[in-house]
């Protein structure tokens, strides 16, 4: 991993590098040592990280601990930095950006009965993912900026690094809605009738081998960047942000991603050792991600907040590796229905050939009908495509011999009911490639359009989701 | 992650791309299908992939499956890679190699009763992993350059990847020696008068929480990478050659290393947000490394088999994050002894001061006495360092809203029972940080010399570990 631009760069040379405490830092403190509370050192370059903003509520001497004082419409980002994905935009970003290697993924659930709680948090959230996506601490004050005898308002592990194209993706699941996941459930936050129809619990699939701990959750934020310690900043700091309010359901670490999102992006390999992601939708194909990934004006009326948005499908699938390793080549590729080395169709060509699935031998296709390409293909599944954006994962072992590891898949979808679930009933149902996986995590979650570009944010500004709780 | 120099680069262009099948390969098969058979692209450049030794044992058409005819002294590397660490040599690498991003550690339990199996493993394990460390596939046929009736003999995901300086650094546990890992056990191989004395299973230290799943083993492996999929692979690939010796007992990811082991590797930080490692050993301090890691000719007159060794301690030690980030900053540099900021001991100074632990104020002493750093410092334990090398982990969440993250602490050490076991029984029982620790897991090993450079490996060949069943 590089480590390039450290976030102390902008701020390094910064002539506020000796600007004054805030006037809670100055309160005289009871059990203040003299020799540390003279720290000659900490107040340098760090209370300053937040740029031009952070140094502005630290000058102004105000009640800036915490995120009373966080509020920024372009906290300037370190110089020297271009690998900077904004937050705010027209989609949320993290869905069509290239694809990043790390992942944290985190469900949370609230543990709060008040809707303005759950603004709140939303508000929190949409400011210090603002500020983590363009390299800088979750807050104003950052590692050990603000007064000494209050928590730090940020955790610091990432501190030096890069914004490392940081995206922070958030959803809302069906439990956001009603108490159970389904249209008969009760209304928690008056949110009920606001509710898009897709968004319900996933059905069971055949097979599925699902761990509550690993599925579901109110609220879904997905952290993708180039150094996994930055994906995991960002999750600790809105999971810290949460306190009182949610708390982290489950979560899921992924590296080497397996899909691309870029024409340019190569394809990558998952733990089967295939490549895979070859068919993606791209970023580049805008009538396909109109089509297929952006849920249009006017797909559900009673929905209209979700416009410009998608949902996100997760699944833990874990693959029995160890199994997969002592077949042989021929089961394998036939299994995939790709060659294993080149990724082309086993009806010939190369990896960007079409396969041609009437092309048949004497045993039969080339391409098994019962392969995985074959089933997932749109022409077996009228037409739908997905944007994936999945991970591999090896969580440690299973305590019997083998490894916990598989594919978080992750796919964005215009509309689950009519692209992912009968797509995954029909290789549920009948993909050979099934007898060497286990889904063992699930989760759907709606995804709503970005903060606008150019948005005032905090506390009295524009935040993430902020159309179906006000309009 | 870049994803330079790709293994594929070096056979790309071969004038072998057409070389033909092996002789297994070209059996005539009863469920063969015409087109696939053909499989046109598929033995240009992946059988090839192994450079010399591959495509000589492929052209000789000899029976060439599996290992036995992977005698190698030195397979040639992929073209324009440069991000190769041997795994032969003086001391095995990754001991003082500079800390690469990513680990994949996994400890193994033997299967067998038979000596013979486990020297078959070694040397298994010895041919794979110098092979992998140069970029290059498990074996000689790679992803899909064998019999396409057997199994590949290289797992693919790391196809296409660089080398990104993989080191694989392997140990003997205790219980390889007796059943029990005690000097009082039964001896499993015939090994058990060659046991070191320090070799036995770690005491319990105070508040230890160890899980049995995450603890010992006969064999460890630490795999580090800067791709995390390249460390996996490795993992994965030594365990697919174990199938029927050895399974994983247990294993663990850890990415964002924690120290430095060369004088111009940057301080990182733990996920306590503080520099970690500051004062670690590095490779060019040859003085300390001879006094602390390298077990020395006569150190232990009945094992000198572990001469020009060392000792790998690992603890998995989960952080409970969430209460430290609503501890305040006075607290938290109280408990570490350092700014959080900079890392300058709280007697003052820069990161690289000396701590002054008789530096007082009106309170005491500066750097508290029960703070780890204070605990941890060689002043206080009898001039005993350790050369660490740990990874952070992020392991989901426990099921109770809290994350499952921590340090998966490694450290090399001449002598764990003058070294290690004091100090920890020291921070155990007195450093206000163990509020915020649990530790996990646990396990020692042996680690002996890699095996010399130049050496002949494989079936007749040299292995690791060959000193301890051999002389």
């Amino acid at each position: 991993m590089r480590r390039p631009a450290p976030r102390e760069a902008a701020a390094a040379g910064s002539p506020d590098a000796t600007a004054p405490q805030t006037a809670e830092d100055d309160t005289p403190d009871e059990g203040a040592k003299p020799g540390t509370d003279a720290r000659p050192a900490r107040f340098s370059r760090r209370a300053l990280l937040g740029g031009a903003v952070g140094a502005a509520s630290v000058l102004a001497g105000g009640s800036a601990a915490g995120f009373a004082a966080g509020r920024a419409t372009a906290a300037p980002a370190p110089a020297g930095t271009n690998d900077i994905v904004p937050f705010t935009g027209g989609h949320q970003a993290g869905i069509t950006t290239p694809v990043q290697e790390h992942l944290h993924f985190a469900a949370f659930d609230l543990t709060t009965d008040s809707r303005d709680d759950v603004v709140a948090l939303l508000r929190r959230w949409t400011l210090a993912a603002d500020r983590m996506t363009r390299g800088l601490p979750a807050g104003p004050h950052g590692t050990d900026g603000g007064p000494y005898d209050a928590p730090p308002d940020d955790t610091g592990e990432a501190e030096g690094l890069a914004a490392a194209n940081l995206t922070v993706t958030i959803g809302f699941g069906p439990t956001m809605f009603t108490t159970t996941g389904t249209p008969d459930g009760a209304d928690r936050f008056g949110l009920a009738d606001r509710r898009p129809a897709p968004l319900e619990n996933l059905p069971h699939f055949p097979a599925d081998m699902l761990e509550d701990a690993r599925t579901g959750g109110d609220l879904a934020v997905q952290a993708c960047a180039d150094d996994p310690q930055v994906a995991v900043h960002a999750v600790r700091n809105l999971a810290r942000l949460a306190f009182g309010t949610a708390t982290v359901r489950w979560s899921q670490l992924g590296y080497g991603r397996t899909s691309r999102t870029t024409k340019d992006q190569s394809t990558p390999r998952n733990l089967f050792g295939f490549k895979d992601g070859t068919a993606n939708i791209v970023a580049e194909d805008h009538e396909a991600l109109a089509d297929h990934v952006w849920v249009a004006p006017g797909d559900d009326a009673g929905a209209d907040w979700l416009a410009g948005g998608s949902y996100l499908v997760a699944r833990r699938i874990r693959m029995t590796v160890e199994t997969w390793d002592r077949t042989s080549l021929r089961e394998q590729e036939n299994v995939v229905g790709r060659t294993k080395g080149h990724g082309a169709p086993l009806s010939g060509g190369s990896e960007t050939t079409a396969p041609d699935f009437t092309a048949a031998g004497s045993h039969g296709p080339l391409v098994p009908a019962d392969s995985h390409v074959a089933l997932a293909h749109p022409s077996a599944n009228d037409g739908a495509r997905l944007l994936r954006r999945g991970y591999n994962y090896t969580d440690g072992s299973d305590g019997l011999g083998k490894l916990d590891a598989g594919l978080f898949f992750i796919a964005f979808v215009r509309d689950p009911a009519r692209q992912y679930i009968p797509m995954q009933n029909r290789i549920s149902r009948s993909d050979t490639m099934m007898e060497y996986l286990r889904h063992t995590g699930s989760g759907l979650w709606a995804v709503p359009p970005a903060v606008p570009a150019g948005s005032t944010l905090g506390e009295a500004g524009a935040y993430l989701g902020q159309e179906l709780f006000e309009a």
